[in-house]
């Protein structure tokens, strides 16, 4: 391809709107155009990028048995009303109405869709397992599309759908799947993603995996063991505390505590350290209005995602207000009087806990000497591990007190769903035995779009990507400097025609622009492998071969390159799948 | 691929639902699956053809220069306000509101989409000219989705947009894309598509051709000119009539009808031919509820297509009250009073005719004797080609009363878009000497999943498709009859492995079920080469390969059916090529 007919334009200055540098790298660089919030239409260098991630997944999934078939977009609702995740699901899920008025939907995951096209094929154990795949565009109506392609509203992604008739085969193929990620992940250029244990959320079913890229700039929290390995998200990570006190009871007092709202300020004033406070975090919940006040030690901060599994319902911040009877900044556990139905939760980390500093649920009055059992704790008590890991904090696999806790952006995800969907769908099989039983389910989902940009993200210097050669728009970038010059220019033309012979991808620079500005747009691209053809090399018969990330640069003479550039070429992808 | 394996139920009844042979094959040999009115999920035999589509049109698009970009399924509904065709596209357009209440419309068709993407890339006409296309889902809200894949709400779509700084760069642009078309069509194995002359409808613009597949089954009407070639959609075929009357003169006079409505009944009544009378055809305008009455020759139909672009207005058919002064059966030319706005056409066909009966305009009389001229002719009468042309009539090429009248599919189309959308979008370039200036644009589509319902239209018989080997699922159908005899099933796997090694696709069915079952499902699967290993061919050393067509069957040597198959491949490769 010509550089010069390529559509879409290139930016020297990072776009103002842009927080992460893929996303301005990516507008900067003609690959991607802002149509609506979280909605892009593709250039080509992206469309290529997607494409060659999109071979991947599908050579991939087919390696494991994986057949590729297609739902649809638009789903009619009935469907997700019979899984009830048209009620149960929010916002996120765009539904709308057709001409005659009846409910639909557009897919954001396909669950629904997999089980209304095989349940009445899979209706004998025969069957089993199998695992159906497909590569489409998903729909999610998120409240806060961010970074570009990283949290998009509109979005191809490869699903992947697998049904079993016994939990130990579910297993077996989760396992299977989860290596052909890694194996993804290393073609694509990212053997550094990890997998992480994690929340099942709106999916349902027990066992899941993130794709963990970590970055900076990442969304999600990663939990950490390097003795052991183990990972999770924080919204999954068990958080294991140590509490015993070697100091004697310190009886329940009383302590004039004016003008002191905060935990920190409390501990201050006390001259004691946060792990000695008692904290409270109130919320509400968003189906039922319930008032749930959480206590937990003053160090640590509460898991949403945990209390939200809990109480199988949403929670917000709740507003104090007069009449539920609670006095903001001073609420404890002793003593505590509120108006109205609530609940009452202590965190793990408060367990046998003494000498305890918290609020006396009176204007200006804190406790200090608290003991949660001696002072707390009743038959009603409920402990539950709803706090945050922190650094530093005990492993749950290794009990070392090694947990690290990174940022890293979710590139894949893998479900042990069981009988979930199955069993809400009527979808049913006869054993061996004659016996009706519900299949058992696993899904596999990676985004397209979101994989280019992370690989972007980590694969870049200040002057654009750095693109891994298995997912590079073209292989080679052939730039012509000074195409008015007809020597340079023939020998760069001739090059372009072996390249191509050759059967490699090549993007040729061949218009009159200056040498500047057509290494800046070179950077843009990414392409591993650039050859220049200059009037001065040209004339001593050379040319020169340098790779995108600037480790290595050769003076080559001209009948050679293009020999040299499939070798190159060539050892590029042999690194990568080492 | 094992056949044992493969998602999807085949069976042997005609569903009570499909229509046309290609639905009730597709749904017997597991290709589709019904998810709602007009939206299907595809199973793996379907995706695999559709894939083969998409490659194809993928590489002929690359051929003539076209740049594959993506744009978004969800579209700001503000984009389609700039183009006006927001508030003039019926309920096809489906439109919602996001989660913030933006109006948004699932895309139909991208025109808007694709002059956003570069509008401000190609702000000089040193840019021009070029080609996008994308491969995508597109959904159209259609009232009455019809015969399986033929007419459905949601389907892939290969849409490319070229754009250009000059009608004859247009037009020499649009000449290249549809030789691209034909040997589009020709690679996927309809050579006998025909370019047809069309009308532009809702896209606009001028000049456009629609790709017939001529069969009983398509919704479409085409009409043709064995003579010169020629060959219109019905919508768009101008109709040519013949007026002269060698007669004289004869008075109106004034005729009691009782009882008789239709002009079918008074030419009989009358002893008269159907071309001898004047009928009166009464619409409403949709947008103005305008009655509008054309009159048109007793044996002509009138083409809604070409009263709807001269009104720009859709038209129903008027319910004739008695309020508006109409006397229904009664209605002729002559002496017509209505109460209340209204329009009064002539078709063409009634120039300068004589001696014609027509109603008159009062119950239980008609007139004969009618001359247009001399009776209803002032300078306010319009005449316009209104009528739809018929077999047997003369074609507006050659002159020759040759026309043919048939029914096709329409497989894909080209449009001559002009400046239709870059106007209402204020897209500009500056040319060459510094004026601002709109570009030119065409469209051209191919539905996917609607051509391969197509080729499946009209390459089967009663026992399934017989798809060309270029799009069809598998290269190869590896039957093993008697999986349960060693010998036989020892020869199947080595030949299947044979095959794969030597890079065919094959689809090997080792089940263990009787040769009929067998045999009925790879009709139905339709694979171009079947290869057959039975115990008593096994035991001879030899094999039986055949074609789906069932035009050529041999029994060959074990040791030598691998390469013989990869002949046979090979062939009917070329076949399509030629």
């Amino acid at each position: 391809m010509k550089f010069s007919q390529l559509v879409g334009e290139r930016f020297k200055e990072r776009p103002a709107d842009c927080v992460i540098d893929s996303q301005a790298l990516m507008v900067r660089g003609g690959y991607m155009k802002y149509v609506a919030n979280g909605i892009f239409s593709q250039y080509t260098p992206l469309r290529r990028v997607c494409r060659k991630i999109e071979t991947i997944l599908r050579e991939e999934m087919e390696r494991i048995g994986g057949q590729e078939i297609l739902f649809p977009v638009a789903l009619p609702g009935s469907l997700w009303m019979e899984s009830g995740r048209y009620g149960s699901v929010g916002k996120e899920l765009l539904r709308f109405q057709d001409r005659t008025g009846t409910p639909m939907v557009l897919g954001m995951t396909h669950e629904e869709a997999a089980v209304q096209l095989v349940r009445e094929y899979a209706q004998s154990y025969t069957r089993y397992p199998f695992m159906i795949y497909q590569l489409q565009t998903k729909f999610r109506d998120e409240a806060r599309p961010r970074g570009g392609l990283i949290r998009v509203r509109e979005f191809t992604m490869k699903d992947a759908y697998s049904f079993h008739t016994s939990q130990e085969d579910l297993e077996q193929y989760y396992n299977v799947c989860l290596k052909a990620y890694q194996r993804i992940f290393a073609r694509v250029g990212l053997p550094e993603v990890a997998a992480v244990a994690s929340d099942s959320g709106m999916m349902g079913g027990s066992l899941s995996h993130e794709f963990m890229l970590l970055t900076p700039v990442g969304e999600d929290t990663v939990v950490q063991c390097p003795q052991c390995g183990s990972c999770w998200n924080m919204e999954a990570a068990e958080n294991i505390v140590e509490n015993a006190d070697p100091h004697p009871d310190q009886p329940l007092s009383l302590v004039h505590t004016p003008n002191i709202h905060t935990i920190e300020e409390i501990c201050e004033f006390l001259h004691m350290p946060l792990e000695k406070s008692c904290k409270a975090v109130v919320y509400q919940t968003q189906k039922d209005k319930l008032l749930v006040i959480v206590f937990i030690r003053g160090d640590l901060e509460i898991n949403e995602t945990k209390l939200t599994n809990y109480l199988q319902d949403e929670v917000i911040p709740a507003e104090i207000t007069l009449e539920c009877g609670l006095k903001a900044g001073y609420i404890g556990p002793y003593g505590l009087k509120v108006k109205g139905a609530y609940k009452m939760l202590f965190d793990h980390s408060l367990k046998g806990t003494k000498n305890l500093c918290c609020g006396a649920n009176q204007e200006d009055f804190h406790y200090t000497g608290l003991n949660i059992q001696r002072d707390c704790e009743d038959e009603t008590t409920i402990y539950l591990d709803l706090a945050k890991a922190k650094e530093g904090g005990i492993c749950p696999c290794c009990g070392k007190h090694s947990l690290t806790v990174s940022r890293g952006i979710e590139v894949g995800n893998i479900f042990q769903l069981g009988t979930k969907y199955t069993k809400a769908m009527g979808m049913q099989y006869l054993d061996q035995e004659g016996n009706s039983q519900f299949p058992l389910m696993g899904c596999y989902g990676i985004g397209v779009e979101r994989l280019a940009a992370s690989i972007c993200e980590v694969r870049h210097d200040m002057y654009g990507p750095i693109w891994p050669i298995s997912v590079s728009p073209w292989e080679v970038h052939l730039c012509c400097v000074r195409s008015d010059h007809p020597a340079a220019k023939a020998a760069a033309d001739q090059i372009y025609q072996q390249l191509v012979n050759l059967g490699l991808e090549v993007l040729y620079d061949d218009r009159d622009v200056r040498a500047g500005v057509m290494f800046s747009d070179a950077d843009l691209i990414g392409i591993p492998v650039r050859i220049i053809v200059s009037p001065r090399n040209q004339s001593k018969g050379n040319c020169e071969i340098t790779l995108r990330d600037k480790s290595k640069t050769e003076i080559i003479p001209l009948e050679e390159t293009a020999s040299i550039a499939v070798q190159w070429v060539k050892k590029l992808k042999e690194q990568l799948c080492q």
